[in-house]
């Protein structure tokens, strides 16, 4: 393989005019492609449809202490649902609070409940002239964009295969006040899919923040979510609120998680982890907020999964079908830009997504291009705060959604559209 | 029947005594009861259990538009859902969208989105001096904790039978630009049972308010909640978008239900109804916010209800079982506090609660006395902001959650509680 930036101008002329009579035969096509979110695809629904037989109108739906989930109440989740999701995020059930359907909403609630009541007592961010928010980057744009919409600033961290670059993390944090938070994947990162290192993990813990109400925002969205069975081939995660324990940082974290691509997205259960003090100091709002969120989703959630081995089983079922994914979209990317000097991608054990850097300048146009042809992928920029990629060269693939033989296509179109935008870049220097 | 404002002194102690006597009888028997809260019974939950068979794992769950429901997406609602909640809100489907598990948590999101983002344009309400709120009193509790939670000035506006006291909601709303909103339950009112007449709502509907982010809360929490199968025995409330924007002010409401208390209360599905104009403004809230509510309850909920003649239906069976309890405690009331001028009560046609107005300064004895005796009420002062109810009394009975024969064991303690307290105040002055 001769690698792009070594071709001549007349090659890469030829080049060009290859790739764009096949690039004009892949439109012709007429092809409506979905790479763009991470969401699951059919074939991972259809593995717990049972979880629509547990619950049935002979069903007994008291919890285990008696309570009658048909009810109002039980504010914090019933017992075994703060067991279940304690497992999974590997915390004791009394530091677990069970919400409704979406983390998301619980972030969202989150940053909105310390704009207006501010953080365990500290003044609300609403009456502050500025609230700051570090961004490992790439990232959610989700995350992102609810900084954003409530007027955070956001300071772009950069991220290695070790997690956000902790020397600028541990500077700024410390050095300034106005820096309440910090957004994280730290397992199968989005869209990167890497996990943050033991060391990463402790010198969070570790941190010694101006602000007292400064947080970590741990979205732990994908802590189960493996993508091979074997656990030498997975992943590991410290965690995070025992270290801020030992750290003497109890309160520096909240931890986020969900069942939403473990069961149904849309209608799973998400959970908070935090120390006692957050969520008491929580607890005033939720009592304010709701009446209790949807008890009998959470019966339903226990019943079929019962306990952490439970959720395991069902993960590899997961797995066994995004693994092929991932797998042919890395070897084609390998096998077409492999040696070629114009794209560099992430192999994730587990999560979500690839992420893919191309050269300088060319996502944008990428994206563009695949959309022209029928592919949509996630907005070039969309894992940058503001939508701005610095580069303009991340782009996310998710590769859960479309059968296997529509993501191969889409991926021939992803290739020859980097392909194409390289050369136009170069003979454009 | 005499009066006992018409009794000696010395009448007065001996009925005290005979009266100490009666309530240490019932001390004696240890009870425990609660007439607390407006929760639906066990029977009532038992009357929804189909619901629990409507989707299995041979249902198609796709909606009517074929989206999967089962995965993300659809801020919205699913159209079905949008027109059964239309149905019962009495408004087209497209001045809908569909919630999460709690109207309760629809109100306070948007008076948190005020907060933050203001309404339509407007200045947020956290950059303004001072935020107020009628409060037409007395009022759910619930309600009252959501502004005062936010800080917001909590105005008393009296009820009558009519709805609130429309010449002080006049005044005060076209004088006062930091008059933001007001808390309405038009039909059924919690806790009195009143529906606001046709005029009070065309009076609401023509309000002239100073503030252009003026807003009319309509709790429409017990539109279909009759206890009376027969139309000539049911309230009649005009339509409020309808009214508002014939009135030329069709932004000036928001209208909230939910299922709560029709099919799982905790279970059931939320539903917002205003202009385009409000809901684009709270579109650019909600995307930022989640993905989407729980879409396989909303399909739950078409199709066990299918339509509005099937909730109409359902409602009737609510009513069998909430009617003898309504007609019980009025029977008891009546029976032994009748022509004594120590109490009066409403006897309300629909919804969940009777209020009781004792002699003035007696309200919080006599919920302590009952506690104290077994019977737990709603907290006395609790149907006011800031739980302070100026003349001491107002009491709120929930007749729905007990078994009948406790119902009738609580009445009876609650009646001898009011006899005793009054007695004790006439001897006090």
């Amino acid at each position: 393989m001769q690698k792009y930036s070594e071709m001549s101008k007349e090659q890469l002329q030829a080049l060009k005019k290859e790739l764009d009579q096949q690039y004009a035969e892949i439109k012709a096509q007429g092809l409506a492609l979905d790479m763009s979110r991470g969401k699951p695809s059919v074939d991972q629904l259809n593995i717990s449809m049972d979880m629509m037989d547990v619950l049935s109108s002979s069903t007994d739906l008291r919890c285990e202490t008696g309570v009658d989930c048909r009810n109002y109440g039980v504010m914090d989740g019933i017992p075994e649902a703060k067991r279940l999701l304690g497992e999974i995020s590997e915390v004791d059930p009394e530091h677990i609070i069970i919400y409704g359907n979406s983390s998301l909403n619980v972030m969202f609630d989150t940053v909105s409940r310390s704009m207006t009541h501010g953080v365990m007592g500290n003044t609300p961010w609403c009456k502050l002239d500025k609230v700051k928010f570090l961004c490992p980057v790439p990232g959610y744009d989700r995350h992102f964009k609810i900084t954003e919409f409530f007027g955070i600033e956001m300071i772009n961290v950069p991220m290695s295969p070790e997690g956000p670059d902790m020397d600028i993390v541990e500077k700024l944090v410390s050095e300034d006040p106005a820096i309440k938070g910090i957004w994280c994947v730290p397992k199968y990162s989005n869209p990167q899919g890497y996990t943050y290192s033991e060391e990463t993990v402790k010198r969070f813990a570790n941190l010694k923040p101006a602000a007292p109400d400064f947080r970590i925002y741990w979205d732990n969205a994908y802590s189960v979510h493996h993508l091979y069975d074997d656990e030498k081939d997975q992943d590991f995660l410290l965690e995070i609120l025992d270290e801020c324990e030992k750290a003497g940082n109890p309160d520096m974290v909240y931890k986020f998680t969900s069942t939403s691509k473990i069961s149904f997205p849309g209608s799973g259960i998400a959970a908070l982890a935090a120390s006692k003090a957050n969520l008491d100091d929580i607890r005033k709002y939720i009592t304010v907020q709701t009446i209790g969120h949807d008890k009998l989703n959470q019966l339903r959630h226990v019943k079929f999964f019962k306990d952490l081995e439970g959720v395991h089983a069902h993960m590899k079922k997961h797995a066994a079908i995004l693994r092929p994914k991932f797998e042919m979209v890395e070897a084609t990317l390998e096998k077409e830009l492999g040696g070629l000097g114009i794209g560099e991608w992430t192999t994730p054990k587990g999560g979500y997504f690839i992420s893919f850097e191309s050269l300088d300048g060319c996502a944008k146009k990428i994206v563009a291009m695949a959309k022209e042809a029928g592919v949509v992928m996630t907005g070039a920029g969309a894992t940058y705060p503001y939508g701005k990629d610095p580069k303009d060269s991340n782009i996310r693939i998710a590769p859960s959604f479309p059968p296997i033989e529509e993501l191969e296509k889409a991926a021939q179109v992803f290739v020859v559209c980097v392909k194409l935008a390289s050369v136009e870049k170069l003979l454009a220097e």
